[in-house]
């Protein structure tokens, strides 16, 4: 997607560790007609595949599920939680995820009545580098007995291995920018 | 707001301890036509006044600032986060919030290059009870130099005192749901 790999090369900063901030319009602050132009571009990638409704994951990706859900027919987004809460109740689909950035090890939750053997599931997210996350969604829709439609994902780490393990699941995968390499003075995009 | 208050009564549920579960529509699924007539109705209520950005807290908080974004002529999201993060850097504007239903107290956070004085940042959030996030959430625009355009809440709890100690710091508040009451079998409006 040229119009987001522009806004990456012009606001992106590329800090130690790999880690890319996007925070001027993905995922701190977000940059709303950007948001809708990626979720045409999503809606664009996965025409003709049934959509019933959007999973992400707190928190960044809710503003991008959101925006996007208007060009899937306005179906319903569900987020699921990191952290238990105390208006979590009755079944829940539950999964282990491992954050690589933060060192930690959580559990990602969805309440299982959000999640039905007939729908046709969208995972959305902003990052793809390790996978985990998206791994962990992907799980949650299998427990669930629905039928996983595709992830897409706004900016993959294509120098990590998430991509590979998710589309090794055979899970149909969209990244609208995926970064071949990067380092303090360059970003290079695969193709 | 008529079409909400229907909504609440329908699906949502009251559970021990004030709790009020409206999680099968605005926040852990959310149905998206309702967030834009929800954005759609604070842009009737801040009709005038000036709205440069708007600023919320995750993970809630998000969609609904996302979908309402549209209704200001698509102004920049902004969402303070709860948790340190390495993408967080530079200046960054803080304050404590106490949430009572968790028994913790945390530092919200925004990158200070996001709030500018010339700013008028209008402030949105799903609940509004003892008022701690959003008073916090003020400070943080106060510390900015910037103008607070309004605090606009989907559901206020009127039987706490949060609407009341927003409204005595001058911000203008406006409640799309205000409920008096509430017990297990029934739930009062206020007005």
């Amino acid at each position: 997607m040229e119009l987001l790999k522009q806004r990456i090369l012009q606001d992106g900063k590329v800090k130690p560790g790999h880690i890319l901030k996007v925070d001027s319009f993905l995922n701190h602050q977000m940059d709303i007609p950007l948001l809708d132009e990626i979720g045409a571009e999503f809606a664009r990638r996965f025409a003709g595949v049934p959509v019933s409704k959007i999973l992400t994951i707190e928190a960044s990706g809710i503003g991008i599920a959101a925006i996007a859900a208007r060009h899937f027919g306005n179906v319903p987004v569900i987020f699921a939680k990191k952290t238990k809460s105390k208006n979590l109740d009755g079944d829940i689909l539950t999964a282990q995820v491992t954050s690589y950035t933060r060192g930690t090890t959580f559990d990602i939750q969805v309440e299982s009545k959000f999640v039905n053997p007939g729908d046709h599931i969208l995972i959305l997210d902003d990052f793809l580098a390790r996978g985990q996350a998206l791994l962990g969604l992907i799980q949650l829709v299998q427990q669930a007995g629905a039928t996983i439609a595709g992830c897409g994902i706004v900016i993959e780490k294509g120098f990590q291995d998430g991509g590979e393990l998710v589309r090794r699941t055979g899970v149909r995968l969209e990244s609208l920018a995926v970064i071949k390499e990067m380092s303090d003075d360059s970003l290079v995009f695969a193709d």
